[in-house]
């Protein structure tokens, strides 16, 4: 059994990964009592991120096994402590990367907690109180942002990961206000699919060209070179995958084009609301492939050879019809 | 006897690498006449830049032999064209890296002619009349800047390139109009000692916190993980520096501290101008060794051993001290 607090009560059935094999079981854990500040749902579908495989297989050395992996969760609302005032019983909700950060630092204080220094993710994070933080691979979650009502809950899971992840820098770019820009986004896998629908949405376009901006999801050790010539001069490339080799950046194509480099990661909470809101007005949603919790194994190493469309997501309460 | 063109009658004497072994011997060439929107002066001082010994010994695969290198060139104005109206015979004036732009698309008009697409420079460029382009290790030259009266002149030649290229970015991210930044200056050379100058007479610091800005002029590989992690959330990091290697860029500390990387290289002849302005009335100027036209491969094999404080400049007229 897990690190635990007094205060966790409810047991709860979930899987993880207890060494770098990269093998899922099914493993029982405790979560806190749902406070007056809290929200738990019950977990209807968790979608499977490539970041799951880094933590599974120890790739970056941080991981605390056991490892319940899953942040990109969406559910039904099962209970409200007293305090709660956004969400009743029934409703619809999701859970992304975030769990906790110090709610008092300048990022905290101007909506951009995702960059507090005391962060806490939802799964390998080490939570107020000491617990660490289990993810989405399991029955229920205390935690939350609203899930819009036309969004079909499977295929909006991802949306709480990959779809924030490329919201964030298009929105930070000044790309949802703008219109008509030349965008490329590099890497199309589960999180480039969602950014070429919001690229898309908002009437941008790649042409022939050199491209205002570039979103680059590539989680392989790669060269920026290649990419940066693709950006006129001032231009912006927005890096969000995490290799756990440096990335190749040439000189040349930088500093000849005073081009721009930055990072970024996932988004607030804010944010991710705000997302919400644009993939239900926009219909934006994830392409998925639906498994079982009996297959998370054979999805893995399907993600890992890069053989799925866009996104794996884990049919958690079996809501969807058997595969 | 190089490559010319019809008009290039001027005979002048110079200073030229033949090959890769990085000597350089004393050379005759042709410049242009003087046109009608010319400006022809003496040379007195030529910085000796990094970038002149990537060129005499082709590090970067780019240079035409022969070349005579120097882009940090100060002397006096002997001839002026018909239609040239702000500089007369006997002024102070200096040229730094460009010598061409195309003077049409959107940089060339909006004052950034340093990234138009076509940009040539002072020497191993390709001039609009097909001609090679040879720079200051020579007695005179075509072109310019005006050399504030109150500043040296010896130690204002490497302004035209060590200084505007440091220069240029820093008033690019506002650390000019601004006050009491944390600024931070990786490699302390010919250009980053300006560049901490520059950040002094803007009152910025680099206290022992997080800091705002960090100018990278550092020419050898080098991996910017140390360097991203001394920034805060949101900071710029600028690379100005141009290995002939790729530059390792971590993509963990860009990411979660959402920071900014972006190139930079030498800057417009107004902000040329302008940085000319700003020295005169901060007093800044480079430090400097000077030396004379028969100790030029002397001072290049020491640059290449880092053993300078901070510049080395040409003595071209001859008219220091003899040393």
């Amino acid at each position: 059994m897990a690190q635990t607090t007094p205060n966790h009560t409810q047991t709860v059935s979930g899987w993880a990964a207890h060494d770098q094999s990269g093998k899922i079981v099914p493993y029982t854990f405790k979560r806190r009592q749902n406070g007056a500040d809290d929200i738990t749902i019950k977990i209807l579908y968790c979608g499977i991120c490539h970041t799951d495989l880094h933590y599974i297989k120890n790739d970056w050395g941080l991981t605390m096994y056991p490892v319940v992996p899953g942040h990109e969760i969406v559910g039904i609302v099962t209970k409200v402590g007293n305090n709660v005032t956004k969400f009743k019983v029934g409703d619809r909700a999701g859970v992304g990367c975030l769990a906790a950060t110090c709610l008092k630092c300048e990022y905290c204080k101007e909506g951009h907690e995702n960059y507090c220094d005391e962060v806490q993710f939802v799964y390998n994070g080490i939570f107020w109180n000491g617990s660490i933080t289990y993810g989405g691979y399991s029955e229920f979650l205390v935690y939350v942002v609203r899930v819009s009502d036309n969004l079909p809950m499977d295929a909006a899971a991802p949306l709480l990961c990959a779809g924030i992840t490329v919201y964030s820098p298009l929105k930070d770019n000044n790309l949802l206000e703008t219109r008509g820009k030349r965008v490329g986004i590099v890497g199309l896998g589960g999180l480039g699919h969602i950014a070429v629908k919001f690229a898309k949405a908002f009437d941008h376009h790649s042409k022939k060209r050199s491209l205002d901006f570039i979103l680059d999801i590539v989680s392989a050790q790669h060269s920026l070179g290649a990419i940066l010539e693709l950006l006129k001069v001032n231009g912006t490339l927005v890096i969000v995958g995490a290799p756990d080799k440096p990335i190749d950046l040439p000189s040349f194509p930088l500093i000849f084009g005073k081009r721009v480099v930055k990072g970024s990661i996932i988004g607030s909470i804010e944010e991710t609301q705000d997302m919400m809101d644009v993939c239900r007005k926009h219909n934006i949603t994830c392409d998925i492939e639906i498994v079982s919790t009996n297959r998370i194994n054979e999805a893995l190493n399907r993600l890992a050879k890069n053989d799925v469309k866009y996104r794996f997501v884990i049919d958690i309460a079996g809501f969807s019809s058997k595969l």
